[in-house]
């Protein structure tokens, strides 16, 4: 019998319900790949045909990227104790290069798992942790370099291609697949993704798949700048507030609306138990900051940290299933002082917590100090880095100076430390930038890390907007992610105010799935303006159910629209809210439009002047019947 | 007695309630011109002392430039029903160059002035229209080029500087002064903003002062690349919704967030009467569509348009005070076949009325061949044109195409026709652009209108998100700011699906404001970082009521904090909601800093190692008594 208290039961079959319906008009279809149990998830949104005086003309459907995982799938049983099943086992152990343990090798690990007092909140079907055999390195990165095509790879270029390659020789789609070239700054992106191509990224360290071997209920995803711009949202209890099921709630509802990733920054208590419950469930890369845990680990004293104490929690945590770690090993010691001068000093909570262990012991940063040791465990697992910024700036007049540049340069040795490891390594970056300083971070991020994939947070391009942050930051975004940003943090409107409800981190999601996508668009990548054209031939064509379904957040599309025009008749109307049943300016663009096909308007400067007039005596007939009253 | 029913009376009276507060810790404050009446209002907003363990450190007022009108004095008295006092009243009777006309004297005005089925909501001061005497030019750019500085354009010269000259010279201001270099693509902007500098501007044709004389309630302002960006906002009732007094209402609650200047784009019923309400209530410039009404009077039949009937409209416009006037000039009979191959056609509504009655009569636009008849209406009441893109793309697929960009060309060359008539001209642009291609916009606008201001609805930059488009064009709109275009047309969460209600406004509202500083900002706008640093700093030292005094929008700033932390003494709690009472990287950076201070920690290179010890010494016993319980 279960040791979750009924009540725990009750409120996760709850929230089942909340976050399981299928988008509107959607299906779930997945893509096979060289072996049947490699099947990439997409979703296929079927639209209605356009009307026409002749028959109606098919509008075939359109292909989305789903990060929703088995939760949006009405065929998948859903029960989030016991946890999503495990895609990758089967890969993971074929390749033969891992151990089972007999349990948690970490200290805290075993700890935890053998307190009685945390029976009422513990995850039931704790997974038996692996590690690498003695003498093994089984990273992506290592498989990349040895020429090896892992499954991951194979699923992450079939995720990532979306089809095109037969959507390009369906006649359908011609018209959709028409784009403008996009200006990609050299970064070499092609026109086909193949599992070569990642392969190759991954071998040449510009692109990560995180994917730790004990979170095999992974669904891979690629981080990289020649692939699509992905977005991370994080979710995390505090000491104030929250409590494991909404944070479980909400990294299912982070899948529903588009992260990509996902960071659990829980500073509070049960942050061991919580992390076990969104992992079984999660079909994202997680991400964390091991050292927020390392300092609940001493109640929250930065200068009490030791590298015993952050080794153990890293395996800790590796052997939970955390896909990737921030580890803020750029904060030196001889950085710290430059910040003195800042306006807003050190807003990272990693950065300040390390700068002030430093301080304390004026020593090096441990993690700086014990690089080589992390990497040992990294790859024992295959958890990537994802190299911190401590220092970046928290607001704009610190944006771009010597102390974030400084621990930029560190960085790229760390990336190049790790990389003799066959680590994966992402960088983070800033922060607070005006608009006309943030390309000068990318430029530098890729020459000084090797080109090491960029994971940004915002950034924020003005200081005078709180409560609405996600827009000053998804601004930033956009154009970072353009420049050539692999990943972009979320940030919800709750910013530097408060922590985010449901509906702060899904307007936070959109947000940023807008400024990823007008990235891609920008970048140029291959099939990006498909669901664009799409949706604005449904605008265009009265099909207002297409469009919503089209869209980012379909429901509230549809939600707006019904403020205006409640009644279902109005789907089909022939004109929208803006402008009345009269006066439509689509409806007239169509008269145009029919009377230029019908009349070959391209012909009229030749047209002789009798000619013109007996077009416009016939348009003048044609026009009485325009406007039709619904 | 007046005509105006009670239950109008009464509602008129509600709303003022609603928007004359004024802002949290703010107060109106005027500064006087080289005459008494040459006040130009802004907003000064008082700081609280920052603590120290010393004596309190005082953070000097920050003034914001400021739309609200009189609304906002706690010393005017505002009543809807009488309209502003006419604060240019003075300055354009000096100015001997206008006359009194007996009324109205379109056909349209004096029929509805005088039909007594109106009485119940028409507005009861009418004012008597003014008109220029025969043989005069009296528009700002008619003055400019003689060489004469204008009340308008000292009274924008103070406006645009914000006493920035003042708080250089003020050692209180040093460090909110700092400031990073910005990219301004060579537009020329001053250090200083002088009334000379306003006039050789106008003159130059690079910016314009929309002031009608018939709108003296007009608190001036300017429109071009070397000023602030300025926001636009739509309001319009429309066959569907809305009333006269909801109109009134949003135009008030418009100037209150920030929107510098209001298009009426109503196209319902009793449009005259509407626009005469929001005219004399009106701080910032009124724009219209004036082929929206003339449409109206047709009952909706484009086809049925006449030169006669738009020029009675215009004129009807012009002695109501409108400030500018979109045109569709370009749209020419030639280019409507370039649209007939887009994915969207014709998507402006004054471009698609001009197409289609470009082909029911295959004749030239009527607008373009009396282009010249126009000009001379403008200027006799100096109306600003403002020359429409009717040809704008409504999706990424049709950015940047021929039919865009030809009838761009044209609005160059009527550009030059109006300057030669001394009416001021800006250009409107683009729509739906993806982010690589946005620049070129600026740059052809640029180079074919002659730097005319550009002034763009967006752009969006991605079709996807329907009821983001906020967020999908301030994106757009942030980046085209900063390329140089002078002014952003504003759009709601419901662009493409419904009519916009009050918060849906704000929503708007506040993300442009957020798009034109950040234009501000990366164009290096002298003084434009001030209000960033001072929150900055604010949020770096726990003024949480500064934070949000600051903010752009102050009410839900703190709104959303209340949310978390909804007790008065968490306002200046140490900490904030994110980390709980434990850990703030805020308060360990103060401390990281105060140790920098006290220890010279810039020299730490150079200590000796017993007194790096004896630092860490020093440092743990100070951090004994760091967390204190709130």
């Amino acid at each position: 019998m279960s040791a979750i208290p009924q009540e725990f039961v009750r409120k996760t079959a709850q929230l089942s319900e909340d976050v399981t319906q299928p988008f509107p008009s959607s299906r779930k279809v997945y893509v096979t790949g060289s072996r049947p149990d490699l099947r990439v998830p997409m979703r296929e949104v079927r639209l209605t045909p356009t009307e026409t005086n002749a028959r109606p003309e098919e509008n075939p459907p359109v292909l989305i990227y789903d990060t929703s995982g088995p939760y949006t799938d009405p065929d998948a049983r859903i029960d989030l104790l016991s946890g999503l099943p495990a895609v990758r086992e089967q890969w993971i152990e074929e390749r033969g290069d891992t151990e089972l343990l007999d349990g948690p090798t970490s200290a805290f690990g075993r700890q935890r798992q053998h307190d009685p007092a945390l029976a009422h909140l513990r995850f039931e079907h704790l997974r038996t942790p692996r590690r690498a055999k003695p003498g093994c390195n089984l990273t992506q990165m290592h498989y990349a370099r040895k020429g090896i095509i892992t499954p991951e790879m194979e699923y992450v270029a079939i995720r990532e291609s979306m089809r095109l390659e037969e959507l390009r020789a369906d006649p359908r789609y011609a018209k959709l697949l028409r784009q403008h070239p996009g200006q990609d700054f050299a970064s070499g992106m092609p026109e086909t993704i193949t599992p070569e191509f990642v392969r190759d990224e991954v071998a040449r360290g510009r692109a990560i798949i995180p994917a730790n071997i004990n979170h095999p209920e992974l669904e891979p995803m690629i981080i990289g700048r020649n692939f699509r711009v992905k977005i991370n949202t994080n979710i995390g209890n505090s000491a104030l507030t929250s409590s494991i099921e909404e944070e479980v709630e909400k990294m299912v509802w982070s899948a529903r609306w588009g992260g990509d990733t996902l960071m659990d920054l829980s500073t509070g208590k049960n942050i061991h138990e919580t992390r076990e419950w969104i992992l079984r469930n999660a079909p994202m890369p997680i991400g964390t900051v091991p050292i927020y845990q390392a300092l609940e680990k001493v109640e929250g004293k930065p200068e009490e940290l030791t590298w015993e104490l952050m080794r153990d929690t890293l395996i800790e945590q590796a052997e939970q299933g955390v896909d990737y770690f921030t580890i803020h090993a750029g904060v030196l010691l001889r950085y710290v002082p430059l910040t003195a001068d800042r306006l807003t000093g050190i807003v990272s909570r990693g950065g300040s917590i390390l700068a002030k262990w430093c301080l304390a012991h004026h020593q090096e940063n441990f993690l700086y100090t014990h690089f080589a040791e992390i990497c040992e465990i990294m790859k024992a697992y295959d958890v990537a880095f994802s190299l911190g910024d401590g220092l970046r700036p928290g607001s704009l007049a610190d944006a771009n100076d010597r102390a974030q540049f400084a621990e930029l340069e560190t960085l790229g040795e760390l990336t190049k430390l790790a990389w003799e490891h066959d680590v994966q390594v992402m960088i983070e970056g800033p922060g607070h930038v005006p608009m006309q300083m943030i390309q000068e971070n990318v430029t530098k991020e890729l020459a000084d890390c090797h080109e090491a994939p960029f994971y940004t947070l915002g950034p924020l391009i003005t200081d005078i907007a709180p409560a609405y942050d996600h827009i000053t930051s998804g601004i930033g975004a956009a154009n970072i992610g353009w420049y050539g940003t692999a990943m972009l943090c979320y940030v919800t409107p709750k910013e530097h105010l408060g922590l985010p409800d449901k509906q702060d981190v899904r307007d936070g999601i959109v947000t940023y799935k807008i400024a990823a996508h007008a990235a891609d668009l920008a970048k140029g990548l291959p099939g990006a303006q498909i669901r664009d054209n799409a949706l604005s031939k449904a605008r265009f064509e009265f099909r207002w159910e297409d469009q919503f379904n089209l869209s980012l957040d379909p429901d509230r599309a549809r939600e707006y629209h019904d403020q205006t025009m409640p009644h279902a008749s109005h789907k089909v109307a022939h004109f929208c809210s803006m402008c009345g049943p009269h006066f439509c300016s689509m409806k007239i663009t169509q008269d145009v439009r029919d009377y230029a096909d019908a009349h070959r308007i391209g012909d009229v400067d030749a047209a002789v002047e009798e000619g013109m007039k007996e077009k416009a005596r016939e348009f003048r007939e044609k026009g009485a019947a325009i406007y039709k009253e619904v």
